[in-house]
C-alpha cells in the first residue's frame, strides 16, 4: 500500500491534513475516523481507464506515476472534536478539516458586593 | 528543479505525455516546445498561500508535499507534429497529446494497359 504526501497544520481552532492525491476525484476517496482518534484517508489510484487500456495498440514508453491502493492514517490529538470533520479535494489535493473542541472558559471571577455595615 | 512523476504513451496516431501536478491549474503549468522537438513541461507549486499564510497563527506539523519550480523535459521522436499539441489538466494531471505525421501513403502500383498489338 503506497503513501502519497502530506503536510499537517495547526490552526488556532482547527486542525488541517492536505493530502496530494494526483487524478482522483471526491468519489474516489475515502476518509474515515478509527479508534477514535485516528484520521485515515484512503483511496485507490487507476492509470486512465477509461481513456488508454480500451484503446487498442497503446505501448507505454515510460511508467513513472504510482498507482494502486493507498493510505494515510494520522493520529488526532486529544482537542480534535471527531464530530466536525469536513474534507474537500480540488486539483488532486485532498484538504480535510477538524475542528477543534474549544477549551473550557476560565471561570469568571466571582464578586460579591460588600455592604457596608 | 524538481521533478514530477510522469507516464508516455505511445498510441497508432499520437503520443501522450502525463505528467503528475497536484494542486495546480491550467493557468500555472506552462508546456512549450523547445529546440524543434522538445516538449518541455513547467509552473511553480506554491504551498496554498490565500489558504495558510494569510490566516495567523498557523504551525507546520509536518510538511512533506514538494513545492517550488518543476520542469519535464520530453524529446519528441521525429514523426511529432509539432502543430498539433494540446493539453489538458484536470485534478491535478496534464496531459499532452502531441499528434503523429502521417506516414507517406505507399505509391500506388501502377497499371500499365496492355494493348494487345
Amino acid at each position: 500500500m503506497a503513501a502519497t504526501p502530506a503536510d499537517v497544520m495547526e490552526y488556532p481552532t482547527s486542525y488541517v491534513f492536505v493530502v496530494d492525491m494526483p487524478g482522483m476525484s471526491n468519489g474516489e476517496i475515502k476518509v474515515q475516523v478509527e479508534d477514535e482518534n485516528v484520521l485515515v484517508v484512503s483511496g485507490e489510484r487507476k492509470r486512465d481507464k477509461e481513456k488508454d487500456d480500451e484503446k487498442e495498440g497503446v505501448r507505454y514508453v515510460r511508467m513513472e506515476r504510482r498507482m494502486g491502493k493507498f493510505m494515510r492514517k494520522f493520529q488526532l490529538p486529544e482537542n480534535a472534536d471527531m464530530d466536525k470533520i469536513s474534507a474537500v479535494c480540488k486539483d488532486g489535493v485532498l484538504r480535510v478539516t477538524v475542528e477543534k473542541i474549544p477549551p473550557p472558559e476560565p471561570k469568571k471571577p466571582k464578586t460579591i458586593e460588600v455592604k457596608v455595615a
